[in-house]
């Protein structure tokens, strides 16, 4: 079954999350007779399954945990993975950015740990389909795993390639590319994607970034946005509201861009391609958008 | 047609978006036989038809257009609306922070422009359902309509109803509130929604976070995480690369919570429950969240 | 001598700063003779008294140290301490916010580790004077031997008294209140300033700047500005350019505010004294300040 | 006199500031007998000397005002300016960085606005000096007598140079440049300046950032900072307190570099001064500075 399709109560198969103290979390997916060992005591599945959910449960030793099922946050925070992961402020700003719904078709490289992969295959639903390319067998077999546990596998065709090579597919919505070096394969997006289609990529530096402006041009790529996402918690105390200490002060630039059919002989209006979302953003007249 | 289910080229039914100087944007759904009338002159519709997409047209008097898909943040941007809407970067977050994908149940109010509605309503896909109430026939009427345009609204039942007295739904998965005082209407959404699921809001003043917080606490919610999300834009010029001059300081704050169910008699480990996410980010020994 | 006075090369009596391996910061008072012992090894003060600033010398054992004079930011950082220090990015912005300059007289309460006293002491020179009140007399005393470390100490008067007894001053040109409930003073403040003199303050929660806000208005405090303010450092790598990875993500809110005379039977314009600085901020057609 | 020397009352020589309806503020020089002009009637000077700072005078045709004493942000917004200004977020985090106190010797290129030099000259005393070049003699004129006004022009010494040619003194406390291309004049600036002094700049790019850390690394400069300060304002309503709705994002990137003495024969241990204070700030195990 899929992550989100929970009943009533949990039940054999279903993919859940215990809460314990010291804001410990663990996923685990229930089966009838299993047992759930932590360094707090053990926990059957069996006084789990058909419990309400949101409800206290304890170990054998006394321990409590809470039973919740997880959000998609949780499951890109509490999943084992080889490398670094996406953030949930940037992917939920990649989706609505990059038009991806149900149905879409969507093609990303490389695999990496599978969270970009698992939030395109969520997104996408039974009637899409993501590709999702990485050049490391090892990588992707983790991030392979990861989505079967998900529920979310078959929406996603695996390839190991080196993306130098080109990829399979062609006329995709969209396109992510998760590596180093976006600007050398820009040949092989447009080959593999529909014009006018949605390309995104987050660069963690400023000299990628810049690399990256100049090769979009140079390739027809139009509408291009660079942006960055801050996210701030608060500590929840009604009394002494405020923001906590510290938080993460950068995890990349988001690049946005659509590749164009220019026609350079009669090109007018060239500003109009030129022009990403943050021209809004400087024209103090518009809606403060 | 579903506003995402594109083929490879524009066709009559499509709604697609025009992009014209000055950064000027347009979304129209194409109409044989139809023309488009802007300041800068007509487009025959049957001119866009069949057109490759992301490719340049000129309305009669020579003008140019870029004729593109639009992405789910076009769409919140460019669509008319009788009240202030939610952005894109919090919507992305809510997405993901609340667990919602396809076949969610999700419950809101109010509609309002019909915004995070519709992306709830494109979450979902066919196999879920959005319940939207709203206490303004009329406000809700415009919203209806935009999300006839996105080819959305079958999956959403619109309701006219001051919430006060509760919704018809129960064992829903998500609820989200956008109304200015939530506090006041925490046993409704407990009534209607699944124990150990999720709820969501966003409030603009640190007045309601408190108060928000109180009220959550009382009704036995747990896991509240108060957040807020920074959008900054760079200009894209790869010489001179830099960010915007000015940007979006406040839209307002996140805020998310689990009806939980507790055992005041023995509740042990209530720290568990008190624990949001921000938990994590004070924690330094963490991996960087 | 005054910490920022050195001459052509350190001299006896020179506060330095030596930074070691694994960016280890020492700030030591150079007097001929002397020794500074660290973990990685010996230094003699007479190596380093007269050798050009900026240089390279090694301890008894061969590990390497800089000599450097401190910046005021230097001082705040290393300077040992009983209570929780002012930021610099804070500091800064507080002297240019109350027109603190060379001939000010500034009072604060509570002293606490004599950061932002020394910051004081620093900007109103030997024509100015700072006040500075705590009800702590220990906590008080460290901050004393800071500043006379630092050479600022006769510029300011040190008091010990709970603050609700009073201040002996009258027509200060700025008080700076760095205590959690400057709500309840402000009577003691009026009383120790010049009429549309300088107020601020420094406090971490919401709530207690809600109360304060409410308070000032009462108190006929108007021009109240509530600002923050984030420092984001970079990685100074040049072809790899980004932003570190965590940041300090809240220190406090700066309030500032001007004590006014206002003759409530005829008051018109009410909305003049009203509109603090963020007045012009959400002003769009402004210069972007 | 210093524009921060007031007496008990405004008098006759004063640089005071009226606040207007509308959030106007003006800064004038008080002259008994003169009078003041808007657009909202006439106010005399002598209906304004020896009123209590802080109260409310009216125009002739009885629009209200309030009379102040300007903060030094004050004199920076309200003073006219032929280029850019600096903002007090970043003055003063460059004044507490840079070590710059009453004593001072502080060179600076361009002159630009004259905000800078202001700052500098206020905080030096008139124990210090201000050394301040600019290559249009035009420009400079404006800021002579900007500083003029504020009481701190014999503070500084003003040249008109193309800063190319180099600098006329040695042995400074601390450099500030604020042109577009620092990395063109390190040589220069090496000469005028302590070894181990403070050099400091503002740049608006990315790539002039990366430019500059190169540079400054060739020629020896070490503890290379970079950072950038963000402002948020606040609606000061204490039922309804938020973040004000639009901000500045981006003024410009402040750089902080040491010149250093290195024996590149001998040097160990060069990640000391590879190491800025970022290096602090990516260390968890450090107090969160």
């Amino acid at each position: 079954m899929t992550w989100n399709r929970y009943g009533a109560t949990p039940q054999d198969g279903d993919l859940v999350q215990l809460v314990g103290l010291r804001h410990k979390h663990f996923l685990i997916t229930l089966k009838t007779g299993g047992e759930f060992q932590t360094h707090r005591g053990v926990i059957k599945h069996d006084d789990l399954i058909g419990k309400p959910w949101g409800s206290q449960v304890f170990s054998h030793n006394g321990s409590p945990f809470f039973i919740l099922q997880p959000s998609f946050s949780d499951l890109l925070k509490y999943t084992p993975r080889a490398t670094q992961i996406m953030y949930p402020k940037d992917i939920g700003f990649i989706l609505l950015s990059m038009g991806i719904g149900v149905g879409s078709t969507v093609l990303e490289a490389g695999t990496g740990s599978g969270s970009l992969t698992a939030a395109f295959a969520n997104a996408v639903g039974d009637e899409g389909k993501v590709f999702s390319y990485d050049v490391k067998e090892a990588t992707q077999k983790i991030a392979i795993k990861n989505l079967e546990k998900l529920g979310l596998a078959q929406r996603v065709s695996f390839k190991v390639r080196d993306i130098e090579e080109g990829f399979d597919e062609s006329n995709v919505d969209a396109v992510f590319l998760d590596v180093p070096n976006p600007f050398d394969y820009l040949r092989q997006v447009r080959a593999a994607m529909k014009t006018g289609g949605f390309f995104g990529t987050l660069l963690p530096t400023y000299n990628q970034v810049a690399t990256l402006i100049n090769a979009l041009r140079q390739a027809d790529f139009g509408f291009i946005d660079v942006c960055e996402i801050f996210l701030r918690y608060f500590k929840a105390e009604p009394q002494r509201l405020r923001p906590t200490d510290r938080m993460v002060a950068h995890t990349g630039f988001l690049i946005f861009a659509r590749p164009m059919i220019i026609d350079h002989s009669i090109l007018e209006g060239a500003e109009i391609i030129a022009a990403g979302a943050s021209a809004d953003d400087d024209d103090d007249n518009q809606p403060p958008y």
